[in-house]
């Protein structure tokens, strides 16, 4: 594809300019999903209802509840209630969800019993079902997609760990999504690896292959090396549509694209930023006090090296948290 | 100008690629000028040391000692001596610098006694002089430009709070900048107060006026919208060759472009990020539990609003650092 090729794609797709703004942005918050990953998702209901709240008033889209795990592979003894997302829980929190904010739930493709646990629509305060795969499971997840589709929900596509995927598995992997009734798939920086040039190679590569589809094009970028904001704006400009973030960048290892920059950036006045704010102030920064996430050196250096941070977290969890350079020898060596 | 004319300007000045790099580009270490800013340019020899040992191993080609202040207007009893950076003091340091390290030292326009302390250049191991204005002292600037440049020195002109700086009043700064002898100019964003789409502008903008002559353009974030490393990134894509930076982003507020992150994506071999991790174990960690700098919210909230970030230190230094939401919207009510 040729520079101008690529630049009347990424013009075609870009309706904000300088002080405009595109009604076709949604705002995906994954505090409680992402977030729980940091502390086996055992948030009090008064905490999420807190964030619930919040982006009701700041006018997010969408509220990812936790994970829909199979209780046969994790044990609900192990584990906080969010990693299941259990259709009481969530409604003892959200009540029958009167308010504009949309709820949604990860399912892990060949992690979850979705036959079983997810319900059907009408029997549910879920609007949609996020599947979330490896590129080799990519036959697994359309599978979920079409049971969550039959089912009634809203659905998105999740290509996880997509900065080591190549090209040729990427074509094929897009064909076959196109062909599935999806509503959305996310390029998904797991491992906080990608730069801004090659996230906006990446994006426009899906909205390429989604061309004529009704299925749109979002991204979920994590802040190794201080470029999960940046990334997010990079792809909106490229002309992706859905955006993940979590209130202060709360998520696993460096975490997040912050939802208070997200919204300090984007124009359209239904967001609002003083509710983040005051969720913050109130929760996250007592919160932060006590559990750990967010850019640090050995989440750089996991990045960096386009792997997981599982290395790092541990790491910073065990008896030398701040022995950088013994963990860059260690790394380095491993590669 | 057309987006085809853009990309011409764009490609003709971006030599590397995915696996290729730029031999011109030149990262400036502002470690000590910069961070002097939080404690009050009191770092002591051995930390001084310390940071000129470790761009030397890492392959840096300039680091900043501090500023040339005038003693007649800051007192030296209440300021450390890289408020001022008297030769002795950097020769106690770097002896005469029998490396490839190049130093510079910054001057303030309207606040440094330059023809008094910046000596002939034979009589200084400083190597460069950077000279720092706001847009209405571009005259007084471009005088001390020429009076380093006349005494031996190289010479940049660091064109401050370059957010605020209306586009007919940079084309007229511009026109003058061109007709000095100055060797670069820079784009710096002092309040962290930019986004991508506007640094990729400002930098098209500097080397469109820049054309044909020796001047080259560089570039000094602030992370205040934890965008300094992203937008330092996005300005070398673009053309800028001059990377300013600093260890562990250490610098006044929400500090800057991070040397190890920026170390971590430029390919040129000769750079070596290993003895920047070591650096920031053995001394970084340390002082961060001492000094505090780094992206926050309050940093945010000004950069957002495009304004010094002086507000947002002093709250931090007050008796409610952690009420984020009181300061809000103190700064919303006086915007």
């Amino acid at each position: 594809m040729s520079q101008s090729d690529n630049n009347n794609i990424v013009r075609k797709v870009k309706g904000g300019k300088w002080v405009t703004f595109r009604p076709d942005i949604k705002i995906h918050d994954c505090t409680i999903r992402d977030g729980g990953l940091i502390n086996q998702h055992c948030f009090d209901d008064e905490f999420v209802k807190a964030v619930y709240d919040t982006l009701v008033a700041a006018g997010v889209d969408y509220m990812e509840m936790g994970y829909k795990a199979d209780k046969k592979i994790f044990s609900p003894a192990e584990f906080g209630k969010w990693k299941f997302s259990d259709e009481d829980d969530i409604r003892r929190v959200v009540g029958d969800n009167a308010t504009s904010l949309k709820l949604s739930v990860m399912a892990d493709a060949e992690r979850t019993d979705y036959h079983t646990d997810i319900l059907p629509k009408d029997h549910s305060v879920i609007d949609c079902i996020r599947v979330a795969t490896y590129i080799h499971q990519i036959p697994a997840a359309l599978d979920m997609v079409k049971d969550a589709h039959d089912k009634g929900y809203e659905t998105t596509l999740n290509l996880m760990a997509i900065s080591q995927v190549q090209d040729r598995e990427l074509t094929d992997a897009l064909d076959a999504i196109v062909q599935s009734p999806v509503n959305s798939i996310y390029v998904v920086d797991s491992f906080g690896a990608l730069y801004s040039e090659q996230i906006h190679y990446l994006i426009l590569t899906y909205l390429r292959a989604v061309e004529g589809t009704h299925i749109d094009v979002g991204i979920h970028a994590h802040n190794n090396q201080e470029l999960a904001y940046a990334n997010t704006i990079e792809a909106l400009i490229v002309g992706a549509s859905r955006l993940d973030a979590t209130i202060m960048g709360m998520g696993r290892g460096a975490g997040n694209c912050p939802l208070e920059l997200l919204i300090g950036f984007l124009k359209n006045p239904k967001f609002h930023q003083r509710p983040v704010i005051q969720c913050i102030r109130d929760h996250f920064v007592p919160l932060r006090q006590k559990i750990e996430w967010g850019y640090m050196i050995p989440y750089m250096i996991t990045g960096q090296l386009n792997t997981h941070p599982r290395t790092a977290i541990k790491m910073r969890a065990g008896d030398h948290p701040d022995d950088y350079l013994a963990f860059y020898d260690q790394m380095v060596e491993e590669e």
